[in-house]
């Protein structure tokens, strides 16, 4: 496996690759590998006869408050684990390369990052579509495949492709779950063991609004009421918020259907975790 | 020369000359060529071994008061110079194409795009830098070329290329002029015999600005005076701005030097004209 750290050095991997007729496909990641990443990378081997997975966490998706400075790192195990699904290249850029003095060029997907996770975290889409976009031109992949955890993300890069005439296929990967439910994410390390608890209230909440949708409750107002209910009876919790709206468009809706999603970001102690369901 | 419309045909002819090894030189215009443009096109030639010349009058750039709708076009006009100085490919897209039903991306360049034409153009660069990102997807080139009488469109576009990664050389055009000096512009066809007269006042004064400097006066201050005194004189003119600071980062300057530009923007009638000079 190919240990990349500069720019060029990553531009010139993929060159001589594409020069050889190889598909290239990327997974981006802020590192500190679980299963989901993991199965992201092997849904991407599946794709493309090159793997490069990055790993990056991008300061400029984190707010002046929030834990771009705890956030998990362990460069190792992350290529351990890499390297044992088969990922051909792991790009783990500079910050100080990515970001030069006077960095100042902005990517926005204004309407479909004004709610949700954008409006408890803002400037923190504007930061993720704006490295996404540079580590495409970087590593120029045919191919990216991005987690539906962050569903608002892969709505907004999918999005961005779109508008912006990206000439990249974004592959959507299902929710990784742990046993018991809980969706994986880097954060859930921060979890005390009674939080861990509490935290499978999101997928609590987002199967029994599941189940009651397909037996015939479409009525967003009703879901919520249930939803917010099993949250608000576990201990140590904090909605953030709790949509109930279309897929696409990420605006509410009275009247839920085929193709809306319920999504949820609560807290659970210091950590926020967030969880969603496509109907 | 071949003439396509439809973005995946564009995408189709970029790749197939690629993959056989072809360097693409892209010059982005508006249309409605002049000499200046068609200065571009034979640079561009010179640095590829095809060149695609896009035609869009790019609505976002411009603003609900200014002169979209009468914008001059034409386009048979344009295939014509274009196929005289050896272009292979006019890509002229149609608005609805580029821009459909919900488009909602933007690239921006907010420190460059504050000041100068920004100031009285808002939103004008974030159109500007959207279509021009869009374009390089969708044409793919391995160089483009731009004029320098747009200067702080190049300043722009130059560091979004930077600052995103865009593996795209951009080469900078010497602006070109009429004999008696009036930089060449499709908006100069909007002046009356009268207006024209009075459009050299911007040459002039950027000219006798140059002499003072190379004679020894570098006072942003005294170079300002002398260049808004020759425009004041001018029958029918009125300075929008008159910019005199770093050619890099477009901020002002009180001593100038090497580097330093003089940045001109003045109302001729009812027509906007912009000219400059790098010391």
């Amino acid at each position: 496996m190919e240990l990349i750290r500069s720019i060029s050095k990553m531009r010139d991997w993929s060159k001589s690759h594409r020069e050889r007729g190889r598909k290239i496909a990327f997974v981006p990641t802020m590192g500190y590998f679980h299963d989901g990443h993991l199965a992201l990378m092997k849904r991407a081997s599946e794709l493309g006869d090159k793997v490069v997975v990055s790993i990056f966490v991008n300061p400029t998706q984190f707010g002046p408050t929030e834990d771009f400075a705890r956030y998990p790192r362990n460069l190792d195990r992350d290529i351990d684990l890499a390297s044992s699904v088969g990922v051909d290249c792991i790009f783990y850029p500079e910050a100080s390369e990515m970001y030069p003095e006077g960095f100042d060029t902005w990517v926005e997907v204004p309407g479909l990052a004004k709610g949700l996770c954008g409006a408890s975290r803002p400037g923190h889409f504007r930061g993720v579509t704006t490295v996404v976009l540079k580590l495409f031109n970087i590593v120029a992949p045919h191919v990216a495949v991005f987690g539906q955890k962050d569903y608002q993300q892969l709505k907004i890069i999918q999005k961005m492709v779109r508008d912006l005439n990206i000439p990249i296929e974004i592959v959507p990967h299902p929710i990784v779950r742990e046993p018991d439910g809980l969706a994986m994410s880097s954060r859930n390390t921060y979890l005390s063991a009674e939080e861990r608890k509490s935290a499978l209230c999101l997928y609590k909440a987002l199967m029994r609004a599941k189940e009651l949708y397909e037996g015939g409750v479409t009525s967003a107002k009703a879901l919520r009421q249930e939803v917010e209910e099993i949250i608000r009876s576990t201990p140590l919790t904090r909605i953030d918020y709790c949509f109930l709206g279309s897929g696409e468009t990420l605006t509410e809706e009275e009247e839920l259907g085929p193709g809306s999603v319920i999504a949820l970001a609560v807290w659970v102690g210091k950590t926020r975790l967030i969880d969603n369901v496509l109907l």
